[in-house]
């Protein structure tokens, strides 16, 4: 994949801000970027249409997911997940290392590969670097992840050693044995808390010459100074020409304080996950929408939001769908919820192409 | 309310089917129509301003759930129950009969009303037609319904006489003590399976003179030919300028027969409560969503439906998302079983309008 796929168009003069454009098979992303998740092929709790009208520009679903359902036969018979789940913009796969890590019941760990036992049926399954990548090759997405070790964040130096050595040889694996035109293939920075790791890391996987890298095992419980304090080492000794992407982050003050230290996209399940929780985000904080306080609120969820529900319905109105189970309360939140956050993201972008301090 | 707020435009040659026009204050109906149900004050899982470009013009709220949750200062605070759910076209609340009867715990029937224990929290209310007026009044419907006994479909002659005099008794106080311009009062026939009491039900209720009147107690159990019976024995004695609601019917089926009898107004959960269950209304027939069958189909819910739903999602897709169970299965389920009935019922009135026997 040629470098050309990315462009920086604006730089802050502040910080390591950019504003850019990745071109991906479904469409021209504009970053930084914030992914909104659709696990199992369904950003939860909203329609694919709406979505779209907020201003998603590209969502991640999850490859362990949908391995397991609809399976692999399903998807090839679409074509690939755009065609499967009617969503015609650009798609980003993760490579289910996270997910065989942190929800499938783990077998064995080899050079080799993972063998699981799947979170829903108890079926035992083997993933691969190579199996990987075929499997986000049949989903067809834009852009692959390199499939990666993910461990404890509480590992010793150690075992986060090993794995981090380990996700070095899948990720020349991946690369290897990658051969989709049309989909970009990503590599993963690992290495923990520990700067030297980290930092070899780094220089491993940019040695292999990804379209883009990931940096994952970060904001998983460590102190939020230690997670700024190695993208502070790891983000310089990133090709400047290419995507930079902090795997699993999406809270507003976080997003800030990476994209000041240079990162391109984020993906979080924080708007969907809190909007199941009847917890909305607004600009002056969360509010939970089960607080008795509400019930006469005739206000809209956030007085500085210029979203359909804000515009429509009242903190009363919604207070009353959650205390009733109504589904219709988390749909409403959901609709809100990533509006806010892709606002709080587009605006990022326009203070970068404005010149103004993030 | 004079008599000019309903008209009837068209009526067919071969029955009793009319097309009609209601004019209501937030909205003039066509009819027949049917009215999805939204018990507490949203119709479950889809959102007012999809329910209206379904065409929808006229739902029906549940006056007992609105009652308990949230409660009447609530929907004061709000002007009405229009303002508090958004809806700003056509509601129709029902008396709360049915579901103090159906779903609180009763204590006890007396002529001057109902004592009952919520189903919510068991808390203890005691209902009467003028309190059912009180609540319907402060929820600003566009149509009320009179407060009347619903007793057992099974139950034995005696029994069903002495709640239909009840009725009677009820609604004249409903009628004495409702004073709300801007909205509609409706009776109710009631008189269970017999058909002398069904006559002296509606003749006594038409003498009190109502803005349209509802046929109850009707499709609990009993066989369709006995329901249609007692719309052949109950519609003539109505007066032909008035509409004519008959109620918590909605399959296709019945609603066919029962417009041919001279019903213009039909509800029903059906279409929603299908959907949250997987299953698909179409023309031809019912699909359960579920069937592993529906696993690599690409084709729409129903080929002969041009729903949003049906032009950009599959069966296979559907399946999938209830497998998994996202709640996006039921959203699209839901937009599309509601099309569907809107969409029968439109075609009736073109009939009827274009003199095609329905």
């Amino acid at each position: 994949m040629s470098n050309s796929r990315f462009e920086v168009i604006a730089e802050d003069r502040h910080s390591r801000a950019r504003y850019g454009k990745l071109i991906l098979t479904h469409g021209v992303v504009q970053t930084p970027v914030f992914m909104p998740v659709g696990t199992n092929g369904t950003v939860k709790s909203i329609e694919q249409g709406r979505l779209k009208e907020l201003g998603a520009q590209i969502i991640l679903t999850n490859t362990y997911h949908l391995y397991l359902r609809p399976g692999m036969e399903v998807i090839k018979h679409f074509g690939g997940i755009h065609n499967f789940m009617n969503w015609h913009l650009p798609i980003l796969t993760d490579s289910g290392g996270f997910q065989v890590f942190s929800l499938g019941r783990l077998n064995k760990v080899t050079d080799e590969g993972v063998e699981f036992k799947s979170h829903i049926d108890g079926s035992r399954h083997f993933l691969t670097p190579e199996k990987a990548m075929e499997i986000q090759m049949i989903l067809k997405s834009d852009i692959a992840m390199a499939f990666d070790e993910c461990i404890d964040a509480n590992s010793d130096y150690m075992t986060t050693a090993e794995a981090t050595a380990r996700t070095y040889k899948w990720a020349k694996r991946c690369k290897e044995s990658h051969n989709l035109e049309d989909q970009l293939l990503f590599g993963i920075v690992q290495g923990g808390v520990y700067e030297d790791l980290r930092i070899r890391s780094t220089e491993g996987i940019v040695g292999l010459d990804f379209d883009g890298y990931g940096i994952g095992g970060l904001s998983v419980g460590e102190p939020k100074e230690v997670t700024y304090s190695i993208l502070d080492t790891v983000v310089p000794l990133l090709p400047s020409d290419k995507p930079i992407y902090l795997m699993g982050v999406g809270t507003p003050d976080m997003i800030v304080e990476a994209v000041k230290r240079g990162i391109d996209m984020f993906d979080c399940v924080l708007p969907t996950r809190l909007a199941r929780h009847a917890m909305a985000m607004t600009s002056e904080g969360n509010l939970r929408l089960r607080n008795a306080r509400f019930r006469f609120d005739e206000s809209p969820l956030d007085p500085n939001c210029n979203c359909y529900v804000c515009k429509n319905y009242s903190r009363a109105y919604i207070h009353h769908l959650f205390r009733c189970n109504e589904v219709l309360g988390m749909m409403l939140l959901t609709i809100h919820n990533i509006h806010f956050l892709l606002e709080f993201v587009k605006n990022i972008r326009e203070k970068i192409k404005a010149g103004i301090e993030v």
